[in-house]
Protein backbone atom coordinates (compact mmCIF):
# COMPACT_ATOMS: atom_id res chain seq x y z
CA UNK A 1 0.00 0.00 0.00
CA UNK A 2 1.21 3.19 -1.05
CA UNK A 3 0.87 6.47 0.65
CA UNK A 4 -0.05 9.82 -0.97
CA UNK A 5 3.03 11.57 0.10
CA UNK A 6 5.01 8.82 -0.56
CA UNK A 7 3.72 9.22 -3.65
CA UNK A 8 4.41 12.79 -3.90
CA UNK A 9 7.83 12.60 -2.61
CA UNK A 10 8.83 9.43 -5.30
CA UNK A 11 7.64 11.50 -8.15
CA UNK A 12 9.40 14.70 -6.51
CA UNK A 13 12.43 13.03 -7.13
CA UNK A 14 13.11 13.34 -10.75
CA UNK A 15 13.71 17.25 -10.09
CA UNK A 16 17.47 17.94 -8.75
CA UNK A 17 16.24 20.44 -6.38
CA UNK A 18 13.83 17.87 -4.62
CA UNK A 19 17.06 14.99 -4.37
CA UNK A 20 18.80 17.65 -3.24
CA UNK A 21 16.11 19.31 -0.41
CA UNK A 22 15.30 15.18 0.60
CA UNK A 23 18.85 13.83 -0.32
CA UNK A 24 16.83 10.99 -1.51
CA UNK A 25 17.14 9.29 -4.93
CA UNK A 26 14.85 6.42 -6.92
CA UNK A 27 16.35 3.35 -8.15
CA UNK A 28 14.46 1.28 -10.57
CA UNK A 29 14.60 -2.39 -11.61
CA UNK A 30 15.14 -5.81 -9.48
CA UNK A 31 18.87 -5.69 -10.89
CA UNK A 32 19.94 -2.38 -10.40
CA UNK A 33 18.55 -2.44 -6.85
CA UNK A 34 20.02 -5.47 -6.24
CA UNK A 35 23.83 -4.31 -7.00
CA UNK A 36 22.13 -0.77 -4.57
CA UNK A 37 21.31 -2.88 -1.75
CA UNK A 38 24.76 -5.04 -1.69
CA UNK A 39 26.78 -1.81 -1.72
CA UNK A 40 27.40 0.82 1.08
CA UNK A 41 23.79 2.86 0.09
CA UNK A 42 21.85 3.43 3.04
CA UNK A 43 17.94 2.30 1.66
CA UNK A 44 14.93 4.38 2.75
CA UNK A 45 12.07 2.72 0.67
CA UNK A 46 11.05 -0.08 -1.06
CA UNK A 47 8.24 -1.51 -2.98
CA UNK A 48 7.52 -4.16 -4.84
CA UNK A 49 4.89 -6.00 -7.15
CA UNK A 50 5.42 -9.75 -5.33
CA UNK A 51 7.78 -11.12 -2.98
CA UNK A 52 10.51 -10.27 -5.02
CA UNK A 53 13.13 -9.93 -2.01
CA UNK A 54 11.40 -12.50 0.14
CA UNK A 55 14.78 -14.52 0.91
CA UNK A 56 16.94 -11.03 0.81
CA UNK A 57 17.78 -9.31 4.42
CA UNK A 58 15.20 -6.69 3.44
CA UNK A 59 11.45 -5.53 4.07
CA UNK A 60 9.92 -4.42 0.46
CA UNK A 61 6.37 -2.63 0.65
CA UNK A 62 3.89 -4.66 -1.65
CA UNK A 63 2.05 -2.51 -4.19
CA UNK A 64 -0.08 -3.43 -7.23
CA UNK A 65 1.15 -2.81 -11.14
CA UNK A 66 -1.43 0.17 -10.91
CA UNK A 67 0.60 1.40 -8.25
CA UNK A 68 4.14 1.06 -9.48
CA UNK A 69 2.97 3.13 -12.80
CA UNK A 70 2.06 5.73 -10.14
CA UNK A 71 5.52 6.31 -8.94
CA UNK A 72 8.11 5.23 -11.55
CA UNK A 73 10.07 7.01 -14.47
CA UNK A 74 9.82 4.21 -17.13
CA UNK A 75 7.56 3.99 -19.43
CA UNK A 76 7.35 0.18 -18.97
CA UNK A 77 8.03 -0.25 -15.04
CA UNK A 78 10.11 -2.92 -13.99
CA UNK A 79 8.22 -4.74 -11.07
CA UNK A 80 10.18 -3.00 -8.28
CA UNK A 81 11.41 0.88 -6.94
CA UNK A 82 13.52 1.85 -4.24
CA UNK A 83 14.53 5.07 -2.82
CA UNK A 84 18.09 5.42 -1.98
CA UNK A 85 20.24 8.67 0.65
CA UNK A 86 22.42 10.07 -1.18
CA UNK A 87 25.68 9.57 0.22
CA UNK A 88 28.38 11.85 1.05
CA UNK A 89 31.37 12.18 -1.24
CA UNK A 90 34.85 10.21 -0.60
CA UNK A 91 37.44 12.34 -0.81
CA UNK A 92 38.94 11.93 -4.70
CA UNK A 93 42.05 9.66 -4.73
CA UNK A 94 44.96 11.12 -6.78
CA UNK A 95 47.03 7.90 -7.40
CA UNK A 96 45.22 6.85 -10.73
CA UNK A 97 43.52 8.22 -13.74
CA UNK A 98 40.56 10.39 -12.78
CA UNK A 99 37.83 11.26 -15.71
CA UNK A 100 36.35 14.76 -15.32
CA UNK A 101 33.31 16.00 -17.26
CA UNK A 102 33.21 19.38 -18.42
CA UNK A 103 29.45 20.20 -18.64
CA UNK A 104 28.39 16.53 -19.95
CA UNK A 105 24.33 17.01 -20.25
CA UNK A 106 22.71 14.17 -21.57
CA UNK A 107 21.84 11.83 -18.73
CA UNK A 108 22.47 8.51 -21.17
CA UNK A 109 25.84 9.86 -21.89
CA UNK A 110 26.70 9.95 -18.12
CA UNK A 111 25.29 6.62 -17.39
CA UNK A 112 27.33 4.76 -20.21
CA UNK A 113 30.53 6.92 -18.86
CA UNK A 114 29.83 5.64 -14.80
CA UNK A 115 29.78 2.10 -16.75
CA UNK A 116 32.29 2.53 -18.58
CA UNK A 117 34.55 3.89 -15.91
CA UNK A 118 33.41 1.09 -14.04
CA UNK A 119 34.83 -1.21 -16.53
CA UNK A 120 37.80 -0.22 -16.31
CA UNK A 121 38.49 0.34 -13.10
CA UNK A 122 38.50 4.32 -12.87
CA UNK A 123 37.72 4.72 -9.33
CA UNK A 124 36.84 8.46 -9.31
CA UNK A 125 34.38 10.14 -11.63
CA UNK A 126 34.89 14.34 -10.71
CA UNK A 127 31.94 16.90 -12.80
CA UNK A 128 31.88 20.59 -13.34
CA UNK A 129 28.70 21.56 -11.56
CA UNK A 130 26.73 22.24 -14.41
CA UNK A 131 27.14 18.30 -15.40
CA UNK A 132 23.76 16.43 -15.55
CA UNK A 133 22.86 15.33 -12.04
CA UNK A 134 23.92 11.42 -11.96
CA UNK A 135 21.13 10.83 -9.45
CA UNK A 136 18.77 11.92 -12.25
CA UNK A 137 16.54 8.72 -13.10
CA UNK A 138 18.11 8.27 -16.62
CA UNK A 139 21.43 8.35 -15.24
CA UNK A 140 20.99 5.88 -12.18
CA UNK A 141 18.82 3.65 -15.14
CA UNK A 142 21.79 3.80 -17.66
CA UNK A 143 24.37 3.29 -15.46
CA UNK A 144 23.23 -0.09 -13.99
CA UNK A 145 24.63 -0.09 -10.75
CA UNK A 146 27.77 0.96 -11.41
CA UNK A 147 26.99 3.72 -9.59
CA UNK A 148 27.50 2.29 -7.17
CA UNK A 149 31.05 1.26 -8.14
CA UNK A 150 32.69 4.53 -8.79
CA UNK A 151 33.42 7.68 -6.80
CA UNK A 152 31.39 10.67 -8.05
CA UNK A 153 31.84 14.58 -7.22
CA UNK A 154 30.07 17.37 -8.28
CA UNK A 155 32.81 20.26 -8.03
CA UNK A 156 34.29 23.54 -9.54
CA UNK A 157 36.01 22.14 -12.45
CA UNK A 158 38.44 24.86 -12.76
CA UNK A 159 39.62 25.18 -9.67
CA UNK A 160 40.32 21.88 -8.82
CA UNK A 161 42.31 21.52 -11.69
CA UNK A 162 44.17 24.91 -10.72
CA UNK A 163 45.01 22.56 -7.62
CA UNK A 164 46.41 19.74 -9.41
CA UNK A 165 48.84 22.06 -11.72
CA UNK A 166 51.43 19.67 -11.31
CA UNK A 167 49.96 16.55 -12.53
CA UNK A 168 49.10 15.35 -16.03
CA UNK A 169 45.55 17.19 -17.17
CA UNK A 170 44.77 15.38 -20.74
CA UNK A 171 42.13 17.07 -22.59
CA UNK A 172 39.71 14.90 -25.39
CA UNK A 173 39.47 17.11 -28.60
CA UNK A 174 38.94 16.63 -32.33
CA UNK A 175 42.58 17.98 -33.08
CA UNK A 176 44.46 16.90 -30.18
CA UNK A 177 47.41 14.55 -30.96
CA UNK A 178 46.16 11.03 -32.36
CA UNK A 179 46.05 8.81 -28.53
CA UNK A 180 47.05 5.97 -30.70
CA UNK A 181 50.92 7.66 -30.92
CA UNK A 182 50.69 9.79 -27.85
CA UNK A 183 52.74 8.68 -24.70
CA UNK A 184 49.86 8.61 -21.98
CA UNK A 185 50.35 6.95 -18.66
CA UNK A 186 47.47 5.76 -16.32
CA UNK A 187 47.09 8.13 -14.40
CA UNK A 188 46.58 12.13 -13.79
CA UNK A 189 43.04 13.67 -15.30
CA UNK A 190 41.34 13.02 -18.32
CA UNK A 191 39.07 15.96 -19.26
CA UNK A 192 36.08 15.29 -21.57
CA UNK A 193 33.62 18.19 -22.87
CA UNK A 194 29.86 19.37 -23.37
CA UNK A 195 28.21 16.98 -26.45
CA UNK A 196 27.88 20.32 -28.65
CA UNK A 197 30.36 22.86 -27.13
CA UNK A 198 33.19 20.50 -26.21
CA UNK A 199 36.05 21.29 -23.05
CA UNK A 200 35.44 25.03 -21.97
CA UNK A 201 37.96 27.81 -22.69
CA UNK A 202 39.14 27.81 -18.99
CA UNK A 203 39.32 24.26 -18.68
CA UNK A 204 41.09 24.24 -21.94
CA UNK A 205 44.27 26.37 -20.79
CA UNK A 206 44.31 23.69 -17.79
CA UNK A 207 45.21 20.80 -20.49
CA UNK A 208 48.38 19.65 -20.44
CA UNK A 209 48.44 17.54 -23.13
CA UNK A 210 45.68 17.42 -26.39
CA UNK A 211 44.38 14.13 -27.31
CA UNK A 212 41.88 12.74 -30.13
CA UNK A 213 40.55 9.73 -31.78
CA UNK A 214 42.14 9.64 -35.28
CA UNK A 215 39.52 9.17 -37.58
CA UNK A 216 39.47 6.59 -40.58
CA UNK A 217 36.57 7.02 -43.12
CA UNK A 218 38.44 8.29 -46.46
CA UNK A 219 36.26 11.85 -46.77
CA UNK A 220 36.27 12.24 -43.51
CA UNK A 221 32.99 13.95 -43.13
CA UNK A 222 31.87 12.02 -40.10
CA UNK A 223 30.67 13.69 -37.27
CA UNK A 224 32.31 13.96 -33.79
CA UNK A 225 32.09 10.83 -32.13
CA UNK A 226 29.57 10.59 -29.22
CA UNK A 227 31.34 11.15 -26.23
CA UNK A 228 30.31 8.34 -24.76
CA UNK A 229 32.14 6.59 -27.17
CA UNK A 230 35.29 8.74 -27.05
CA UNK A 231 35.16 7.75 -23.25
CA UNK A 232 35.11 4.10 -24.25
CA UNK A 233 38.19 4.53 -26.68
CA UNK A 234 40.18 6.42 -25.06
CA UNK A 235 39.50 4.53 -21.68
CA UNK A 236 40.68 1.30 -23.29
CA UNK A 237 43.67 2.54 -24.63
CA UNK A 238 44.75 4.05 -21.18
CA UNK A 239 44.34 0.71 -19.47
CA UNK A 240 45.60 -1.20 -22.30
CA UNK A 241 48.86 0.51 -21.73
CA UNK A 242 49.26 0.27 -18.54
CA UNK A 243 48.86 -3.67 -18.80
CA UNK A 244 51.46 -4.18 -21.80
CA UNK A 245 53.72 -2.02 -19.55
CA UNK B 1 1.39 22.85 -48.41
CA UNK B 2 1.11 19.30 -47.82
CA UNK B 3 -1.62 16.52 -49.08
CA UNK B 4 -3.64 14.43 -47.32
CA UNK B 5 -2.22 11.45 -49.32
CA UNK B 6 1.66 13.14 -48.30
CA UNK B 7 0.81 12.74 -44.79
CA UNK B 8 -0.43 9.49 -45.23
CA UNK B 9 2.35 8.07 -47.16
CA UNK B 10 5.16 9.41 -44.90
CA UNK B 11 3.80 9.00 -41.78
CA UNK B 12 3.85 5.44 -42.67
CA UNK B 13 7.11 5.22 -43.26
CA UNK B 14 7.47 4.50 -39.62
CA UNK B 15 6.81 0.71 -40.57
CA UNK B 16 9.46 -1.77 -42.21
CA UNK B 17 6.21 -3.04 -44.01
CA UNK B 18 5.86 0.23 -45.83
CA UNK B 19 9.46 1.07 -46.20
CA UNK B 20 9.41 -2.04 -47.65
CA UNK B 21 6.32 -1.64 -50.47
CA UNK B 22 7.21 1.95 -51.36
CA UNK B 23 11.05 1.42 -51.41
CA UNK B 24 11.32 5.11 -49.26
CA UNK B 25 12.67 6.56 -46.12
CA UNK B 26 12.63 9.38 -43.63
CA UNK B 27 15.46 11.54 -42.86
CA UNK B 28 15.11 14.50 -40.44
CA UNK B 29 16.76 17.66 -39.52
CA UNK B 30 18.87 20.20 -41.50
CA UNK B 31 22.44 18.28 -40.91
CA UNK B 32 21.11 14.81 -41.81
CA UNK B 33 19.25 15.47 -44.98
CA UNK B 34 22.13 17.70 -46.57
CA UNK B 35 24.39 14.63 -45.67
CA UNK B 36 22.01 12.61 -47.96
CA UNK B 37 21.51 15.55 -50.47
CA UNK B 38 25.06 15.12 -51.15
CA UNK B 39 25.30 11.48 -51.30
CA UNK B 40 24.04 8.64 -53.87
CA UNK B 41 20.53 8.57 -52.62
CA UNK B 42 17.85 9.41 -54.35
CA UNK B 43 15.43 12.77 -53.24
CA UNK B 44 11.91 12.06 -53.39
CA UNK B 45 10.24 14.92 -51.62
CA UNK B 46 11.47 17.16 -49.26
CA UNK B 47 9.86 19.93 -46.87
CA UNK B 48 10.91 22.54 -45.16
CA UNK B 49 9.13 25.62 -42.88
CA UNK B 50 11.35 28.67 -44.37
CA UNK B 51 13.65 28.92 -47.28
CA UNK B 52 16.16 26.64 -45.89
CA UNK B 53 17.34 25.21 -49.17
CA UNK B 54 17.74 28.52 -51.11
CA UNK B 55 21.22 28.20 -52.14
CA UNK B 56 21.42 24.62 -52.68
CA UNK B 57 20.18 22.52 -56.05
CA UNK B 58 17.04 21.01 -54.60
CA UNK B 59 13.18 21.81 -54.38
CA UNK B 60 11.65 21.60 -51.18
CA UNK B 61 7.87 22.50 -50.25
CA UNK B 62 7.66 25.13 -47.55
CA UNK B 63 5.29 23.54 -44.94
CA UNK B 64 4.71 25.31 -41.31
CA UNK B 65 5.32 24.28 -38.11
CA UNK B 66 2.11 22.41 -37.56
CA UNK B 67 2.30 20.81 -40.58
CA UNK B 68 5.65 19.73 -39.83
CA UNK B 69 4.60 18.51 -36.71
CA UNK B 70 2.22 16.30 -38.65
CA UNK B 71 4.86 14.12 -40.31
CA UNK B 72 7.47 14.16 -38.33
CA UNK B 73 8.69 11.41 -36.15
CA UNK B 74 10.83 13.63 -33.18
CA UNK B 75 9.18 14.95 -30.68
CA UNK B 76 10.87 18.46 -31.25
CA UNK B 77 10.77 18.43 -34.96
CA UNK B 78 13.96 20.54 -37.18
CA UNK B 79 12.48 22.47 -39.74
CA UNK B 80 13.08 20.40 -42.42
CA UNK B 81 11.78 16.54 -43.37
CA UNK B 82 12.97 14.70 -46.69
CA UNK B 83 12.08 11.34 -47.96
CA UNK B 84 14.46 9.35 -49.90
CA UNK B 85 14.36 6.28 -51.76
CA UNK B 86 15.60 2.71 -50.17
CA UNK B 87 19.06 2.23 -52.67
CA UNK B 88 20.00 -1.33 -53.40
CA UNK B 89 22.55 -3.47 -51.60
CA UNK B 90 26.37 -2.45 -53.67
CA UNK B 91 28.27 -5.71 -54.02
CA UNK B 92 30.11 -6.66 -50.28
CA UNK B 93 33.84 -6.18 -50.40
CA UNK B 94 36.20 -8.67 -49.01
CA UNK B 95 39.66 -7.24 -48.85
CA UNK B 96 38.79 -5.67 -45.28
CA UNK B 97 37.04 -5.95 -42.16
CA UNK B 98 33.52 -6.25 -42.34
CA UNK B 99 31.23 -5.86 -39.23
CA UNK B 100 28.47 -8.04 -39.12
CA UNK B 101 25.34 -7.56 -36.73
CA UNK B 102 23.66 -10.64 -35.48
CA UNK B 103 20.23 -9.63 -33.85
CA UNK B 104 20.97 -6.06 -32.83
CA UNK B 105 17.81 -5.12 -31.71
CA UNK B 106 18.00 -1.49 -30.70
CA UNK B 107 17.86 1.32 -33.32
CA UNK B 108 20.16 3.57 -31.26
CA UNK B 109 22.67 0.52 -31.13
CA UNK B 110 22.82 0.34 -34.76
CA UNK B 111 22.50 4.03 -35.42
CA UNK B 112 25.93 4.63 -33.05
CA UNK B 113 27.24 1.38 -34.90
CA UNK B 114 26.87 2.71 -38.51
CA UNK B 115 28.63 5.95 -37.04
CA UNK B 116 31.35 4.06 -35.58
CA UNK B 117 31.93 1.73 -39.23
CA UNK B 118 31.91 5.38 -41.08
CA UNK B 119 34.76 6.86 -38.31
CA UNK B 120 37.28 4.03 -38.25
CA UNK B 121 36.53 3.81 -42.21
CA UNK B 122 35.04 0.11 -42.43
CA UNK B 123 32.86 0.02 -45.71
CA UNK B 124 30.78 -2.80 -45.37
CA UNK B 125 28.20 -3.79 -42.50
CA UNK B 126 26.17 -7.00 -43.10
CA UNK B 127 22.85 -7.44 -40.86
CA UNK B 128 21.04 -10.76 -40.03
CA UNK B 129 17.65 -10.52 -41.44
CA UNK B 130 16.22 -10.19 -37.88
CA UNK B 131 18.39 -7.04 -36.78
CA UNK B 132 16.70 -3.69 -36.66
CA UNK B 133 16.08 -2.67 -39.87
CA UNK B 134 18.77 0.67 -40.83
CA UNK B 135 16.07 3.21 -42.42
CA UNK B 136 13.87 2.85 -39.43
CA UNK B 137 13.64 6.35 -38.68
CA UNK B 138 15.73 6.17 -35.02
CA UNK B 139 18.27 4.12 -37.17
CA UNK B 140 18.34 7.16 -39.65
CA UNK B 141 18.09 9.71 -36.77
CA UNK B 142 21.05 8.15 -34.91
CA UNK B 143 23.64 7.46 -37.60
CA UNK B 144 23.46 10.94 -38.66
CA UNK B 145 24.63 10.74 -42.32
CA UNK B 146 26.88 8.12 -41.64
CA UNK B 147 24.40 5.53 -43.27
CA UNK B 148 25.45 7.25 -46.28
CA UNK B 149 28.95 6.51 -46.61
CA UNK B 150 28.51 2.39 -44.83
CA UNK B 151 27.01 -0.16 -47.26
CA UNK B 152 24.54 -1.97 -45.49
CA UNK B 153 23.27 -5.24 -46.48
CA UNK B 154 20.51 -7.73 -44.88
CA UNK B 155 21.18 -11.36 -45.47
CA UNK B 156 21.07 -14.92 -44.27
CA UNK B 157 24.28 -14.20 -41.27
CA UNK B 158 24.65 -17.84 -41.09
CA UNK B 159 24.80 -18.97 -44.62
CA UNK B 160 27.02 -16.06 -45.74
CA UNK B 161 29.41 -16.89 -42.91
CA UNK B 162 29.24 -20.77 -44.12
CA UNK B 163 30.33 -19.32 -47.82
CA UNK B 164 33.15 -16.81 -46.46
CA UNK B 165 34.77 -20.07 -44.48
CA UNK B 166 38.30 -19.50 -45.69
CA UNK B 167 38.48 -16.03 -43.65
CA UNK B 168 38.88 -15.10 -40.10
CA UNK B 169 35.80 -14.83 -38.60
CA UNK B 170 36.16 -12.81 -35.39
CA UNK B 171 33.40 -12.87 -32.89
CA UNK B 172 32.67 -10.91 -29.70
CA UNK B 173 32.03 -12.94 -26.09
CA UNK B 174 32.16 -12.38 -22.91
CA UNK B 175 34.77 -14.94 -22.43
CA UNK B 176 37.14 -15.05 -25.60
CA UNK B 177 40.67 -14.01 -25.76
CA UNK B 178 41.47 -10.29 -24.54
CA UNK B 179 41.71 -7.69 -27.55
CA UNK B 180 44.83 -6.59 -26.29
CA UNK B 181 46.42 -9.18 -26.72
CA UNK B 182 44.99 -11.48 -29.34
CA UNK B 183 46.67 -11.18 -33.03
CA UNK B 184 43.82 -9.41 -35.34
CA UNK B 185 44.16 -8.53 -38.56
CA UNK B 186 42.14 -5.74 -40.10
CA UNK B 187 40.26 -7.81 -42.07
CA UNK B 188 37.97 -10.78 -42.11
CA UNK B 189 34.75 -10.38 -40.57
CA UNK B 190 33.92 -9.03 -36.89
CA UNK B 191 31.09 -10.41 -35.33
CA UNK B 192 28.56 -8.89 -32.35
CA UNK B 193 25.71 -10.56 -30.99
CA UNK B 194 22.26 -9.06 -29.91
CA UNK B 195 22.02 -7.30 -27.02
CA UNK B 196 20.45 -9.63 -24.25
CA UNK B 197 21.52 -13.35 -25.74
CA UNK B 198 24.52 -12.64 -27.75
CA UNK B 199 25.67 -14.13 -30.77
CA UNK B 200 23.45 -17.28 -31.61
CA UNK B 201 24.70 -20.56 -31.43
CA UNK B 202 25.06 -21.37 -34.91
CA UNK B 203 26.69 -18.14 -36.37
CA UNK B 204 28.62 -18.87 -32.78
CA UNK B 205 29.80 -22.49 -34.46
CA UNK B 206 31.20 -20.82 -37.61
CA UNK B 207 33.41 -18.11 -35.63
CA UNK B 208 37.21 -18.73 -36.17
CA UNK B 209 38.70 -16.23 -33.06
CA UNK B 210 36.21 -15.30 -29.73
CA UNK B 211 37.65 -12.41 -28.57
CA UNK B 212 36.45 -10.10 -25.54
CA UNK B 213 37.07 -7.10 -24.01
CA UNK B 214 38.61 -7.79 -20.23
CA UNK B 215 36.93 -5.75 -17.51
CA UNK B 216 39.67 -4.27 -14.82
CA UNK B 217 36.93 -3.38 -12.51
CA UNK B 218 38.17 -4.66 -9.04
CA UNK B 219 35.22 -6.67 -7.94
CA UNK B 220 34.10 -7.88 -11.65
CA UNK B 221 30.31 -7.32 -11.25
CA UNK B 222 30.04 -4.39 -14.21
CA UNK B 223 26.85 -5.70 -16.13
CA UNK B 224 28.60 -6.76 -20.01
CA UNK B 225 29.83 -3.24 -21.82
CA UNK B 226 26.86 -2.28 -24.44
CA UNK B 227 27.11 -3.49 -27.61
CA UNK B 228 28.34 0.12 -28.99
CA UNK B 229 30.47 0.56 -26.60
CA UNK B 230 31.92 -3.16 -27.32
CA UNK B 231 32.14 -2.50 -31.09
CA UNK B 232 33.82 1.31 -30.64
CA UNK B 233 36.47 -0.72 -28.60
CA UNK B 234 37.15 -3.54 -30.89
CA UNK B 235 37.17 -0.70 -33.94
CA UNK B 236 39.74 1.16 -32.53
CA UNK B 237 42.06 -1.87 -31.29
CA UNK B 238 41.29 -3.37 -35.43
CA UNK B 239 42.23 -0.09 -36.31
CA UNK B 240 45.08 1.05 -34.47
CA UNK B 241 47.04 -2.67 -35.21
CA UNK B 242 46.62 -1.56 -38.34
CA UNK B 243 48.46 1.82 -38.36
CA UNK B 244 50.99 0.78 -36.23
CA UNK B 245 52.38 -2.23 -38.95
Amino acid sequence: MLSKSQIKLITSLDKKKYRNKHQLFVVEGIKSIEEFLYSDYELYLLFSVGDIYKNKDVISTFITEAELKKISFLSSPNSALAVFKIPESKPIGNDRLIVALDGISDPGNLGTIIRLCDWFGIKDLICSSNTVDCFNPKVVQSSMGSLTRVNITYLDLEDHLINRQDELIYGAFMNGESIYSSSVENKGILVFGNESNGIREEIEELVTSRISIPQFGQDRKTESLNVAMATAIMLSEFTRRTIEK
